[in-house]
């Protein structure tokens, strides 16, 4: 197992960073799955992540606890109501009100900071530049300037031992694309969790963006979604 | 008030980033200090913050508590001796021991999430290339690497509405430069705390690389040192 390289993948618990560390794990990587507990609405999230990363036996699983509540200014983290049934035109219009504040940057730091304990030189995170388009730190010329950064933030970096990787495999895929490619690596959907605003049993509203994008995805990828809806389509 | 320019201050309590505050204070900014509880052996650090912080009355103060012992891999989070009495040339010729994977990098993340928050287009940190030369990441090119990721990973850089500028006003000063810029800005630096190794009252220990920098800070400056030592010059 020692000459296995490692990776840090950012499981969210959710479909896309799911489908991620399956493809991970499929090209030979050791995984070390980082998830964040934000002060996000739905922690649900959260024990779907812990059911993914055994489900998918990676070699190590942390929690990491930070308040982006302190900063305020997201739905996800603040009291402001979650979008329901919005059409695809009205979400990819503009950055969208769950938009948490510099996200994707604070998510990467820690990874980097993992990685370089580990020695590691792979960061995997299941960013999607067209399902997302309104984010911008989903964007490929954002990753490129991550990259960049770890290259000169790191020890390894500095002394030229190591060039940081960040993998986006799912970047140009489509929802339905993503699906197709996650079942074939084994992934299990039916663990997993998307919804913003679910009820307290864990079940998915089937209203917000995050919903319609992934019935939308399953719909198209022609299998049915495996989790619980209170309402499906609206 | 309200026409005055907010700037996000990155504040540990130390000689610099309190110097760094009361600089950014008399360019006219309104003062927003960040502070992090990182599992550091010396939370005496965060005390002298909040002193620090009401001291130069700042418009608020937050402290982020995030867990870096969960990654370990530096002397100031897991349990590796401090090194002690070391010359200047032992200080630079490696990165040091007490080196924390990514910390600025994670520190300025949390400082993008709340300048977007805010609006502000400013954040202060109090980094220094010449006495930390073994940090990767305190020289200006990983300044500049994050300026321009900052541009590509917030709403207002997207929209063009605003380009992110870190001030490093330390960066190309030594520490007794530092020390006279501090006092004519009305610093006090016997509110604030640079040992890696105090006593549990607070005294500083004297002999690790912080306490040797300072202690030769201050006698190049030509003026006494207002804290208290356990030994001074060992």
């Amino acid at each position: 197992m020692n000459d296995q390289p490692k990776a840090v993948v950012l499981l969210s618990g959710g479909l896309d960073s799911t489908t991620t560390l399956a493809i991970a794990r499929s090209q030979g990587f050791e995984i070390y799955a980082l998830s964040f507990q934000y002060g996000q609405r739905h922690g649900i999230e959260l024990e779907a992540a812990r059911r993914i990363a055994r489900h998918l036996r990676v070699a190590k699983h942390v929690v990491v606890d930070i308040d982006l509540r302190l900063f305020g200014g997201s739905a996800l983290t603040d009291d402001i109501a979650v979008p329901k049934r919005r059409s695809l035109t009205e979400m990819g219009g503009d950055i969208p009100l769950t938009y948490v504040p510099a996200r994707n940057t604070i998510f990467l730091s820690f990874a980097l900071a993992w990685a370089e304990v580990l020695d590691s030189e792979d960061i995997f995170i299941g960013i999607n530049a067209l399902d997302y388009s309104g984010y911008p730190d989903c964007r490929p010329e954002y990753i490129g300037a991550f990259e960049n950064l770890a290259a000169l933030a790191t020890k390894a970096g500095v002394q030229g031992r190591q060039k940081l990787k960040i993998h986006t495999p799912l970047i140009r895929m489509t929802k339905a694309q993503i699906i197709k490619k996650g079942l074939e690596m084994g992934a299990d959907y039916s663990l997993t969790h998307s919804c913003y605003d679910p009820s307290e049993t864990g079940e998915a509203c089937g209203e917000c963006d995050s919903c319609l994008l992934r019935l939308k995805g399953f719909r198209e990828a022609g299998v049915p979604d495996p989790i619980r809806y209170r309402n499906r389509n609206g």
